[in-house]
């Protein structure tokens, strides 16, 4: 038996659905749209993408998007195609193109957003998804339990690279366990990469001698290839145990072939997300899109915050949190850690505990440390406390009682 | 002075627009949520992104996307955008994350869509751009005016090596200038990529042994780069003059790093420019877009059709078309070929040429050639013709008097 790849979406069509769902399965395998004499039964049936599930949820009276066929009523479905994997092989660029190409443009089509592909063992086989994952970064961030207590280093762009450096000394010196370039910092003259490393490395370096454990700190190499792989080699030579990727701006190709290349975990970034994602009737389901970069590599993924800044609501966020740390195949978990970040403080550490069922996450904050009445190590302390009580099943306000860090944190968070 | 990037947006807020474009303008560079102590005046001058224009558009009473901070009224508004070059260096995927990264989400936003770039000659620099554009494509393919007639292999997927040869050599004989696999096809057992490239590369070079003229057939390499480079070698070495890969599919960091390794002409397919551009609050348009691709390397670009099967409408087709042949730079022109398909017959012929201003292009027909009632052969010429009339200002049905194969055509068409 052929192995599938599976995609489902949500679907809104002014015409009939099952024709619609027919339209799309030809579109994006052996059909067109004319009848073609040589697309024959035979051929039809082994390349085919097939109709595997159409059911309808609603109908409403105008279409999300513009530019579809008029009609009276348009209808909403959940449908899930599937394809043989002879079609393309186990690629995940030619997956992109079968199950998010040319398909969202279709006249027939009113809405189409993309909600979750499952994809069989050859793609296991063919990628070799994250190499260190939830394990390795721990490892190399000697945080043996508990989320690994995070920061980004602002403002995002223009401090020079001391300036990073000294901003990177507080937080080492506050106990932190990972710092983050911006995801617009890349290597301007205004702060040439190879400099920030040097004067970032050293600090940590030296703080590492002292402590004996070293910060795990993620430089965004974002950028062309060639030099992501000079800069991913700069890193490791200094003593670096983590780089940073925007997938989406560097793209699959990119990412596997930096997979390829490096030692080190990646910290992949998912800016432009909103783009792919806002509008509801279109694009990506972040269940979905996830599973293209950790198959690709990633260790670490971005799944913004439960009540973050953003447009995002809680459910959307922990929805794509949980499908980030879920397994990706049976024999191959290919386990990435979710990172939590956007206006992140204690406050949301028990329900993204609850949510996530896990505390094998990155926990980003910003103005939750920083903003901590005793300074750096005072705000690591009680983000760290926060999460301690979260795990531990203790109320806040109790656990607060006896850490005063935590307690003087929940004044201003 | 400074050189600086620029971008468009069309912005819907329902927030004050003045305020939102300086949000937009703080999160994108050197602002955050939080006032930073570090954020001072000389680093926000120096590298914070400047609200170069802001013009109100009109007022609507309810937002295009969720998520938005709820507000009675929702300015639509015109609003650019610049930052330094010194914040990130002449790099394209850092420029995507400036431009197109954390700003889709924000809450003041119910719309936001990136309509242009306009990037300093430090760009033009970085990137060489197209390696073969209008003049080398035409130069491989042998036709040095008006545009090259081509067209798709069909059904997209499901024909083995030797048939989609014996597909391949119908079009040869019948005079065809370009071909091109589907974006569907690429390495699949079903139809492996090296035994294809034989079988068609064998089909082509008889075919030019007689004629002295090779038809471009451009070969879809998208994948992982190293699979890219091979089969892009492999095309080369069966002399082969163009490669097609799926941009969206495989990202800027690969086409870049590809365009380094090619000695051909790349054929860069839009496979997924759906779900980037559907929704008209939301993602790209193509005249930002196209420019990425151009300078990471695209000889020819995707651009669909007048009066296409899609949803596209025609002056947003023909403004990307026009965009594609719009010089990038004043001394770096990069012209990179637009390429019409969907639905195209010698119908549209006249009014793209008009649209465009100009027969630098790619014309891929199906229907309008295979449903010839004579033949391939007889398709090709009278597409040929259709266009030769169009070029020449002659009206459509009166050169089809003197023309048999374009008169037979118009039957069809």
């Amino acid at each position: 038996m052929t192995q599938r790849i599976h995609a489902s979406y949500w679907l809104e069509t002014g015409g009939d659905p099952e024709r619609t769902a027919q339209t799309i399965a030809g579109e994006q395998s052996s059909g067109t749209f004319l009848k073609l004499a040589n697309e024959t039964d035979e051929l039809k049936e082994r390349a085919g993408a097939r109709v595997e599930c159409l059911e309808v949820l609603e109908k409403v009276s105008s279409p999300s998007l513009p530019g579809a066929k008029a009609s009276s009523t348009y209808t909403r479905c959940r449908l899930e195609l599937s394809w043989p994997i002879e079609n393309l092989g186990p690629c995940l660029p030619s997956l992109l193109s079968t199950v998010a190409g040319n398909l969202y443009e279709l006249q027939d089509v009113s809405g189409l957003r993309i909600l979750d592909i499952t994809l069989p063992d050859a793609f296991a086989r063919a990628y070799p998804g994250p190499a260190f994952g939830v394990e390795g970064t721990r490892r190399l961030a000697g945080v043996a339990r508990g989320p690994l207590i995070g920061t980004i280093i602002k403002p995002s762009v223009g401090l020079d690279a001391r300036q990073t450096a000294e901003q990177v000394r507080l937080l080492v010196e506050g106990g932190i366990d990972f710092i983050k370039d911006d995801e617009l910092q890349g290597d301007g003259p205004g702060c040439p990469f190879d400099e920030r490393v040097a004067a970032v490395m050293r600090v940590v370096n030296d703080a590492a001698d002292q402590t004996g454990r070293k910060a795990m700190m993620a430089f965004n190499i974002t950028g062309d290839l060639d030099r992501m792989k000079r800069r991913h080699d700069r890193v490791r030579e200094l003593g670096g145990t983590c780089v940073m990727v925007c997938v989406a701006s560097v793209g699959v190709a990119g990412l596997v072939e930096l997979r390829r290349h490096s030692t080190l975990p990646i910290h992949a970034h998912r800016a432009g997300w909103g783009y792919l994602s806002r509008s509801p009737a279109l694009g990506w389901d972040f269940a979905a899109w996830q599973k293209i970069w950790r198959l690709a590599g990633a260790d670490h993924l971005h799944v913004n915050g439960l009540r973050n800044k953003f447009s995002e609501p809680d459910d959307v966020v922990m929805h794509g949190a949980r499908a980030v740390a879920t397994p990706l195949f049976e024999h191959a978990p290919m386990a990435t850690m979710p990172v939590f970040s956007s206006a992140q403080t204690g406050l949301q550490a028990l329900d993204t505990f609850t949510g996530l069922g896990s505390a094998d996450l990155i926990c980003t904050a910003g103005g939750g440390i920083f903003g901590h009445p005793d300074g750096v190590p005072a705000g690591v302390s009680a983000l760290r406390q926060a999460w301690d009580a979260a795990i531990a099943g203790i109320d806040l306000r109790r656990h607060a009682q006896t850490h005063g860090e935590l307690a003087r944190a929940l004044s201003f968070w």
